[in-house]
């Protein structure tokens, strides 16, 4: 069974700045889809903040099973009725994998409903990030630890909920430690940050960084058919109930009427 | 020490129906407070929706150790400006007790960050809540378990994080269950779902009830000072890094120069 | 890829126990070892008590890939040495799924490090199993809920750490709940936690509850190698740390020397 | 309301290894105790491996509201049945504080149900401690973090369960990290593992060490009384059941007959 990824970019300092078009002449998402696209049976497409619907339309996102987020200067640029649709999604089960600097997109932020902020230096310092959770799938065929050379400093605390587990710490050169790698669940999704890929860098070039991706998409693929029962919030009549009951008591609402919302 | 707890009521249907008129005469935020107010060390309040800025005004927000949050009908006209202003307040170590219909009120949607759905019957049912975590705060003096004769169904999926930890569970007569107290950390507040209270049933009067919403109010208590840093994502200048490094390669920000948001 | 499946049943009751006998002929283990090889990638064996090391020697083990075990009169006959055997293999990935009253068994008891106590009565009454995380891949196909006629009620609080994930939850006739599917992860090894199962009723000939069970097969199942590097607590020396450090201070160890346990 | 605390130290090092003696003449717990004792509403006490029962006795852990746990060399010489009631009380609510290479004493062993193994280097290196939970009791009044200039090395992986919050990560110079604060709670007891503190070191003469064993003691601090029955597995008869069923079916047990252990 292979699974379909989607591999969304920002796209604007590929394009404006000449360091990070350098690095990812096609962009910072054809980088990522092809590190991901190295496994066969991870089907990838991509799509960019410039498209209509910034490529996320209803259909496009129906046929997605993992999503892959990448942003950073455009946050604000991203429509707020697509977050709310990816969002939805992500109950219903789509997986998502959230980058970098993308721990300030709308849609991480929404889903974790905190602030997601954190310390940050650029200074092309060494990351080394240690595997704190060797058995899980995540962190499947990666040596006890890999180092990035260049790397922008992320530094604790970060302002995120407790995660379901924590799979990578980084330390950095400069005294710093953060947690790189964390995993969430919300509704039928399963939801990975993963902190390296600053722009500046060529990160999404690195065979270790392409293993973690790959691991991180088959981990968040949830093959159940969407739970679009997620969202409802119905009403169980009293002859529907499973053990037999009377009805007593005074109402609010009339047989048939919805919840409020 | 004593905790100052704002307790807030939507307060339309105490006024607009007359069975809940009956039962919660000066109103339902009324009746709550009371039952809080019994240890006269809870200094209580209360703010209605109909007020200005619903009675959350920045400085009211500041002063508050404890919200209470009791909403149902008017979900929709919560400003979202306020809205934004609790969960800011929570984040910094506000407590957040959010009763019944608050399961789909804005804030606690905003902090979860998933649906809240759940299934309802407005049957007056008999509910009875297990305490599943008997050396937790929340359940102090509780006994093994407390029953309430009437009270609307909520059953399962409830969508929401997998929580911190799960205080109750209920028993329903029409067959289901639900996970009726649990309790989450956002930022430095901490947040307690406690499921009963239908505004058609006198849920609010009751001794153990009462018992749990002053447990509630001091577990959610964070007597720490705000923290305020929690909304912020400051750069760390090379030469403030706790460990000696040298810049070096490419770098997208000039000295001094904001993050991205 | 196919997964080495092993049932173990503790053979007491299906020999001495008229009733039981008559429900399980052929023993617990077989029925349930039979539900599971309902899908033919899963190829399941069955060992018991009675065997020379209980049928779970080091050869026998480290073929395994989930151990799905039935115990409930003779937990105490289970040598200390084996329990550490399977304790070893979980935490090096190997599955556990842990049935009904085996909730008092030495392994469950082991590696959860509480009593794991609970309230019964053995009434013949009904269960009803709610689904609450329909996106758990331990509840792929299944209904909201599903029911078991006869049943042993198990009621709250059961001690036991605070899960990973609740999957279902029970509801009794006579008034309890239940946390019945719970899920932990201890070193690299998926373990779950099953309530149905009394061995006076043919729970384990129910199709839904065999559905449950290959679910949490292909759940529990950790494809990576062994992490055998769980147990051991290795000295880094000076001359191997990842960034180059000068020693100094005073020691306890001598160079080559192993730490205590 | 005073605490009353218990610190327990192996005390063997202080007394066999010179330059142990000379950083801690009146023995590690000494140095503890007085830490904590800085706080006048703590009351504490110590207790050593080389005393009657260990300075354990049902009485003494009876009356102990927190222990505070530091071993090493000794391990193994601490009897089983004396840990097994230290278990129990922590299960009943007291408090317990585990230090360092307590991560390998068995107390802290049998609650997690898992190796506990880490990676370590004894070279006088720097340490310094992130908060990632700032709002968390234990971090209270602390900086952002803290060092340590003189410490030994503990490198992730930490084979413990997830824990409920990480409170502590460390950085090394050496290049390691380590999740070097992480609270658990099992039963009704609070659980704290802090990392700082080999015995060749002044560590425990460390305000803010000081300060965090003294957030730590009350944190771990659970006022209910004990929770006796997180024990016991009790019979419900069925004229007992919340609601009035009727026994039918086949049955194991004869009325007022024990479960099986």
């Amino acid at each position: 069974m292979s699974i379909n990824v989607l591999v969304w970019g920002e796209n604007v300092h590929e394009r404006e700045n000449e360091i990070v078009r350098e690095i990812y002449p096609e962009g910072m998402h054809t980088a990522i889809a092809r590190q991901i696209a190295a496994d066969g049976d991870l089907k990838v497409s991509t799509a960019v903040l410039q498209e209509p619907e910034h490529g996320l339309s209803e259909e496009r996102l129906a046929g997605t099973d993992v999503l892959v987020w990448w942003g950073h200067k455009a946050h604000r640029q991203v429509d707020d009725a697509i977050v709310e649709r990816v969002a939805k999604r992500v109950w219903e089960g789509m997986g998502l994998i959230v980058l970098h600097s993308g721990h300030f997109s709308k849609i991480f932020k929404r889903l974790m409903g905190t602030p997601c902020a954190l310390k940050w230096r650029e200074a092309g310092e060494r990351e080394r990030l240690w595997v704190v959770n060797p058995g899980h799938p995540i962190a499947r065929g990666l040596p006890a630890f890999f180092e990035l050379e260049y790397e922008e400093m992320y530094g604790e605390p970060f302002s995120v909920p407790e995660p379901m587990e924590t799979v990578f710490i980084s330390w950095f050169q400069g005294g710093e430690v953060f947690r790189s790698g964390l995993t969430y669940r919300r509704g039928a999704g399963n939801i990975f940050y993963f902190r390296p890929g600053h722009e500046t860098y060529p990160t999404y070039h690195d065979a270790t960084v392409g293993q973690v991706l790959r691991n991180a998409v088959r981990w968040a693929h949830n093959p159940a058919p969407a739970y679009t029962a997620v969202h409802e919030a119905p009403n169980v009549p009293v002859e529907k109930a499973p053990e037999k009951i009377v009805e007593r008591g005074p109402k609010l609402h009339a047989p048939g009427e919805q919840g409020y919302r």
